[in-house]
């Protein structure tokens, strides 16, 4: 009985000969246990409250204890380091790494005791170790976690219910590292397991990155909108301008735009597929599902997420775009004067069947490849896709994604219909951008065809189940029928 | 002290005499201690990594220990089948289910182990009993305990961070099944107790299924979809061409689908709130909430949500297709034509007071119904409703729901205007498709009207209060003012 | 071992005597306990299903047993009140406030028992002290525990993986608390820690409150449509009728309200950085940021999301009223009436490069402003928003929301063009509306570039880290680096 224990101040001894009075089997703190902070400033303030409202006690060491105590809440026992070290048996430092060194006359009170480090720094890798791994090394006989240093003084602070957030812990010792996951557990957060203190520096690091995983896609974006832009404005805008001396340069702000957005948005749906396309061709390559992807390949593969957000995101600005084109003053000025010359030339229907076929169709496609798209971008938010099994997953993301692909491809080449083997449309001997860009997924979709080709789709399938080419089937009793990580990345 | 007992090898016996060594009190593994996974394919590796991840010693027992030893990590003990589950009290199969019956040879020492089956089949109901149960047959002694399948070998490696999935468990054994559930907290899993073995067949067909919810809805907007398509073809396209031998057939991509899209969209809203008064009904007749509703109803009104997104959908598709409508060549054409007739007639000015208003009145009902059904569609994401108390998302759900019905109908009537009265409306005596949409829609808002009837709504009231017709008030003490099943579910 | 305890009916005592012999250390529930619920309704019923599928037993106290033993599975011992509480430590009251009186012979049963009290009221503060307030000046010697009254008893009776649901729990006693926290994880909920039992009032007044965070924003959108509605209604439609006669009423529905909702939108993104540029400079005024802001401006940084989100929702309905105008009836009369005036007067080439270059602009701006401003409303999205760290949110809120607003402006000046210099734009000396929607905007733009001089930003940055102007540095060990809650919410 964990009470009974802690009124009785009963002390059981690790094997390492370290007292831990305070702590309960499972490295649980008990109920109303008292946990030690070091520091005063804001993040000491919000994780005092948060302990507070967890059903904990808190004694905060500071330097000038009656000072501090004024922001702090009453129940709260604010008073010197070594003093707030020597109650509690875990403790957090909320100081910077520079004072790090200022404890260091505490050393002997240490000893033994859980240690939880919070710090960030400015930089990433501002310091040839990580905070954590520092503290370790000043106080060896410690027990340094590190962890809470995602949290923000404010959400820290706030009700659990508005953040749901995750806290990621290290420790070379798996008990505190227990103690201290089922500590953030109890203060509500969701703790995540990240092993050995050498993970301090990623931990550390975390809180000032920037959309890691998005930084390819979007480069690629980027570059495919310069590329598509100035592709456009020299084939539509600086051809007319030098051939004819037409100044079209007011297609600029939406008619360029709207060439380039839609090129981006289907490219960047290929690559989705592409990548997984390249993987099946690397395990047919080496009949085997054993052997790593090279580096490149599996960061290709990583971000088919990103990539499909982003080609959806394009998708919807064309649509934008698109559906703005109607409401320019330069389309009004033109149906007036071609109204104008209907009249003057005695046309009373200027009908043109073809015409109206190819754009009844094309638009149709387009909002169908949206209408697919928006599927896949809802798929994609977290609390939707973890509602889904791997198998609707694959589904809504694979069958369906390829589908999009399809229907985007016709959109492009309805669009185009028969310009591209027109002479004129060739200025400057470039052939229009629908072309340049219908060719990325035109291959995609080939390649999904070839793979679905009995030959190479048993193959690809054994493989995928873990049979190898140069050794038949394996002896080994087999897996249970899992879903392998390579068919999950592959879609 | 768990880790005293572990050092000490304390064992403890449970009342089946069953040797227990390795367990704490609360059925928590130490922190530490030893796990045992036979099997070595793909999910042996994955489950591998994430226990050593969580702080878990790991046994594999494999056929080939030293050719398997390779893909394991250094850390990992690969050793026979006898060895590893020897050395564990709580073993994960990572086996298919046709290699059970090679564990038969170890089945003294599996007696008082838990045994964890994680596998999966490849069809629904592959098989008469559960893998599980069939696990449970084979070794009687042991306790089986299901669970893990639901996760993928990929989502078993990757960080908790993108997954934060469930993992439904089964067992016969109480403790087996508490060990197993905190096990799988510690893994950072979020754990379902499924309670007895019995329910291990759903559990492995939970992997299996595809939108099992969906699929009644999804069916009804197919058919809906593919009626409202005939019926607008048939009178848009065929009675022109048949009586006038006019060729339409270029609005069967856009302005068919138009008048389909809508039309299913009104009809999926309006059979949510159908369920919903049909429920009602049923309880008002029967005078009182105790009585279950007929199997049919239940489904309806489970699927209500799905109904919902798929009119959400729709609208969307709607909208799209009807801005697109200006964009056409075909629209583009017939003003032109419009403008050259104007001319020859010299109109200065075809102004129509009556259809301008008409138009700008049914624009502006469509795009607010539009709106008030993305609120319901974005309050549907799984983190925006459970953050949402229950008389929230009934005032979301339920009130703005009916609101935007009557908005749409309105939207709907104002489109059709008179010509629901004009004969040359009724093309081959069918009367036009909005006129088929609107009835259900103005159906349910009567019946919405008729429940909001003091006398009526009273008594429903009191119903859902727990008051039944032949029995007048009950005696028991009554419930707590809690929101009974049924006025969740009928909204 | 808990189990033999249990089976051997080991009781242990508490400090205060209390008989706990059902409990285990750390307060968790031994599995397969007994827990009583006192009521057999609909709450009841559920409740009681949960705990037996959470691996608990059940005894249900009822004042009519026989009968209603008939709504509970087989299970479950459905027996007298007396009989249900002696059997349990720990009882669920599932009955009404009035009736709490009616155990009053049942206290000497109670004492030392946990009562978990999950009443609710219907109206906010309904009495004057909270339910389990009450239940714990009537039951002294209990233990009461305020809980689970936010979970329907659709929500309790259904499986967890729909409702990952929030429970919210108090107690005075921090054992049972610590239980009854434990027992709703068991039971599969996510518990909120909320301390002392006086928190139960507003525990109890939580599934009352509706969308208390968005009143204030909800007011402000009401009245901001209110205003410019009536403004656009008297600029652009009473004043040619009173002036000219002209009635222009059919511009009510649609390009009225298309002059009221972009005008709204801006205002309010405007409000959201205009909140944190007040804070700014009452942290600048005062020199330091222990200051408390005054409530009212507490309050409107508490709502910048909601006002963010009202803005992008009110921008979207901009879009769909603008993309709708060409599909007017009077758009194609005002185009077809032009055309004839353009053929009459003869007018080849109507082009006005001006307009054109204008139109163009505006609504390329006006488009990427509804790109970004989608990016904030997808970041606000509860699960995206818990997968980004701060730098994240606050580049994407921050950064990106400016450029939003930067680019909104933009494109409302555009519109505008040079028709605010205009002398007959003032029609009754009133300017445009977009004059009066874009002071504010146009405001918040120069005060954060302002904000951004090197003086003023430099003094900024020093008192978010702790600087005070009339103190100096510091001398107390500073907090870690971490991100205080002034800079999370100033942004």
């Amino acid at each position: 009985m964990d009470s009974i224990c802690m009124s009785a101040g009963g002390a059981t001894y690790l094997p390492n000969g370290v007292k831990m009075g305070f702590r309960e089997p499972g490295g649980r703190l008990a109920a109303g246990a008292t946990v030690g902070i070091v520091g005063s400033g804001d993040f000491a303030k919000s994780l005092t409250l948060r302990l507070l409202r967890s059903g904990f006690g808190v004694v905060v060491g500071s330097r000038h204890p009656k000072r501090a105590a004024e922001a702090f809440p009453h129940v709260v026992d604010v008073t010197h380091h070594e003093d707030a070290v020597e109650k509690a048996g875990l403790v957090f430092l909320a100081i910077r790494r520079e004072h790090y060194s200022s404890l260091w006359g505490l050393k002997h009170l240490l000893v033994g005791k859980v240690l939880v480090d919070v710090s960030n720094n400015r930089r990433r890798d501002q310091y040839p170790e990580s905070n954590a791994e520092y503290l370790a090394s000043l106080f060896p006989e410690s027990f340094v976690v590190k962890g809470f240093n995602v949290i923000s003084a404010w959400a820290m602070q706030s009700a659990p219910r508005d953040t749901c957030s995750l806290v990621y812990i290290s420790s070379n010792s798996l008990v505190a590292r227990q103690q201290v996951l089922e500590l953030s557990r109890q203060m509500g957060f969701t703790p995540v397991d990240m092993g050995a203190l050498s993970s301090a520096r990623d931990i550390e690091n975390m809180p000032l990155r920037l959309f890691p995983a998005w930084r390819g896609p979007v480069l690629a974006a980027v570059a495919l909108s310069i590329f598509f832009f100035a592709y456009a404005f020299v084939r539509d805008v600086l051809h007319p301008y030098l051939k004819s001396g037409l100044s079209l340069f007011y297609k600029l702000p939406v008619e360029v735009v709207n060439h380039t957005v839609p090129c981006v948005a289907i490219t960047l749906l290929a690559l989705v597929y592409l990548a997984g396309q390249l993987a099946a061709a690397h395990q047919l390559g080496y009949g085997t599902k054993y052997r790593r992807f090279p580096a490149w390949l599996e960061e290709w593969l990583a971000c088919r997420k990103q990539l499909g957000l982003l080609s959806f995101f394009f998708g919807g600005v064309h649509t934008l775009y698109s559906l703005c084109l109607p409401m320019r003053k330069s389309d009004r000025y033109l149906q007036m004067n071609m109204a104008y010359q209907q009249v003057h030339a005695n046309i009373e229907n200027s009908w043109n069947e073809e015409e109206v076929w190819r754009v009844e169709m094309y638009l149709s496609f387009g909002i169908m490849s949206l209408g697919l798209l928006s599927l896949l971008a809802v798929t994609s938010i977290p609390s939707v896709s973890s509602a889904l099994n791997w198998r609707e997953f694959s589904f809504i993301q694979s069958t369906l994604g390829y589908i999009a692909l399809l229907i985007a491809t016709f959109h492009g080449l309805l669009f185009g219909w028969r310009r591209a083997f027109e002479e004129e449309a060739y200025r400057f001997y470039l052939p229009p951008s629908f072309v340049i860009a219908l060719v990325l997924p035109v291959m995609v979709i080939l390649g999904k065809a070839l793979l679905l080709l009995p030959c190479l789709g048993r193959k690809l399938h054994r493989i995928r189940r873990g049979w190898q080419a140069n050794q038949g089937r394996r002896d080994l009793p087999r897996s249970a029928n899992h879903l392998s990580p390579e068919r999950v990345t592959i879609m």
